[in-house]
């Protein structure tokens, strides 16, 4: 999110509207990158973010790969390299890259001529969670500027934090992230408006809240006693939805541990997105394919 | 095979035989299921099932996307209802279910607004591979009322075997069951119209003999001293074929314990339909893929 | 390679060339393979190798699914009988086999009507890996007839030092293989013009050197102390190439390990075709399926 501009967002956001209407159709399936090969890297498990490039790709008729490698081999930078520029001679045209370093995309891309997409990448960056969050916002507020958006929970170990308060600064969000002393980054200040430990406080007022996953094995460095204890102090309840707008949403990156970051009343209201947030997942990265491969965006994103 | 009526069973079959058409021709290709998305799930490995019903999608031009969950993750019911609605909301067409418990597919259906096809659930059932061996059976027999048809093996632990004998139930086929005591489930006296222990008793005028896989861990539990026991006593060999119609055919699900519960002559010779059911097997999944997507039959199959 | 005449290496050279045009387009598709279906049955872990062979395929329009199969079930022969059969009874058009025993596709060929490429067998052959490195040679020095070339490593246990010693003899080169005597095979002055134990003799000349990756759990056996000590002795180096011809290239069939069998230095230079050779890699398989589905070649290759 760093790379791009307010506008490159805005055009993403706008291209997404269009690709969501390719999935709703009964024949999802558009010509634009028929001919085009894509290679989904993914270095680090996740069946979702690749189900959604792979369905993404394919719904526009570009031949997708799958590759997954296990760390092992790609923890050394020079292997890593090494196989990069072997994929980049098979003339792939776009490499979706999910790695468990942070910067590794960015390597990737400078390793290469080919077009990278970063699908997450350690705790630094994953910028099409923080797009397809952005058009999941926009669908239900009709505007980003000037909403009071919280984001709670691991703010320090989460890329989906980072992406989503460097995205939604440029758009003009007033932004609020809680979360216990230890979860949250040095200079946080200079990333959010408001930085609070308090759950009670942040959602007074707000448009948007969003739950982060808790990596369970990282309380106790975090110095709570459970899960429970957590939960007591950082769960999103019915109480807290209360203190929000009347019309307040929230969202999760999923998948989501009930009960434990967010109580499931919540998860099942209408104020939950979480599902939308998945379906705009695939019109984002429809987009992201389409723009960088059909029309002109910049090289890495 | 339950939901289904003799109507429905009958329509597949037919459909069946013009989709193996296709898989004869010089370019096995129909543009029937462009634009369709299926999600291949399978929570347990089978390759076999998994290409079949691959090629199967493939070859109607649908979007075939596979998804192999290690049990784990989706042993809990609740993460695999979140993981199927977050599968829905990526909006494919159709989703293929192979699970290890008993009922897993249905759930899913109702869970889910999408086309569900159950590719085998725990000991339940596995309608498509029953389906399968009646359009062999028919291809052989040119009907199937009035067969009379051995299922014979570990009757109590095989869905291929429940879903045969509601499906051929329904067709009206005479089916005798038959197994050592320990492998033959309660109540099987009113699913089978003759249950036996001896399997020489069994295939007396049989025109189709039906093996199941042993699953050689389950011999001790059984009783039995070892595979050469129980293949002394259930493995069919020339001599049982002597007793059934002379143009009696010998099927098998796959994959087969050569020897143990089929001796090698009789996976050989010319009543056997092993490799049909295999080549029919792509046939009856385009017939469901393409009745359930392109034409209208009920959402779970 | 052993199958293969003068003449049909010389037609899959030329076909490759045609083939790599469609990679370099903007638009890198042919519909020359609709309604094909390939199996790539890999037995042994090949990323690469099972990506160029899905990119060919793909490229050329034809439906690829992609087989892993642990080595564990396909181990016996007699269940890789059994699971071939199966396969050709689904009516692919071409399967694609990598196996860790030597000779294992040429057994699936005459066990199935179905034609068969041979992707690496044990210590057998790799012949699109000896091809493409043909193409690379033909690209750099427009012809093949007369050249000399270098072969070194571990030449006993390399398939493709085998497949290349077998083509490259067809074709008129002039071969030079160079090892350690442990890594030399049984009456290989037979296969190759020269043998030397001497990497700084074996250059002297050379049009073409062609590394091999070392398996460095294969030094030991070898009587090497260590990696160093084999790299001090068979380390193709600067000044190995200041003997070679000055215009002469550098093959190596990758993955490399830089420093033991080649130093940096040789991998970056002007000199290394490696990359050249993965690009050559999809179009000589986009050639080779061509060739045997599209056109007439001999059924196994």
């Amino acid at each position: 999110m760093e790379d791009l501009t307010p506008e490159d967002i805005s055009q993403i956001l706008n291209t997404s509207k269009l690709m969501k209407g390719i999935s709703e159709r009964d024949v999802k399936k558009a010509p634009t990158l028929r001919g085009k090969t894509i290679i989904n890297m993914f270095a680090e498990p996740s069946t979702r973010t690749r189900t959604s490039f792979e369905i993404a790709g394919k719904r526009l008729s570009a031949d997708v790969i799958n590759i997954s490698t296990s760390g092992s081999s790609m923890s050394k930078g020079e292997s890593l390299k090494d196989m990069v520029a072997n994929l980049e001679a098979m003339r792939p045209d776009l490499i979706v890259v999910r790695h468990k370093s942070d910067g590794a995309p960015a390597m990737i891309s400078r390793w290469t001529n080919c077009t990278v997409v970063n699908a997450g990448d350690g705790r630094h960056e994953h910028p099409t969670q923080s797009l397809l969050d952005m058009m999941t916002i926009l669908e239900s507020k009709r505007k980003l500027e000037g909403l009071n958006v919280v984001i709670f929970g691991d703010i320090k170990n989460s890329r989906v934090a980072r992406s989503n308060m460097i995205g939604m600064k440029k758009m003009g969000m007033n932004i609020t992230v809680c979360g216990p002393k230890t979860m949250l980054p040095l200079y946080v200040e200079e990333m959010a408006d408001n930085v609070t430990t308090s759950l009670a406080d942040a959602v007074v007022g707000a448009d948007v809240i969003m739950a982060l996953r808790i990596q369970t094995e990282r309380l106790e460095k975090a110095k709570f006693p459970n899960a429970r204890e957590y939960s007591r102090l950082f769960g999103l309840t019915l109480s807290h939805l209360k203190k929000a707008k009347h019309n307040a949403i929230v969202l999760h990156p999923g998948p989501i541990n009930q009960g434990i970051e967010i109580s499931p009343e919540v998860v099942e209201g209408q104020w939950s997105v979480v599902l939308d947030q998945v379906t705009n997942g695939v019109a984002v990265r429809m987009a992201t394919l389409y723009l960088l491969l059909g029309a002109g965006l910049q090289k890495t994103e």
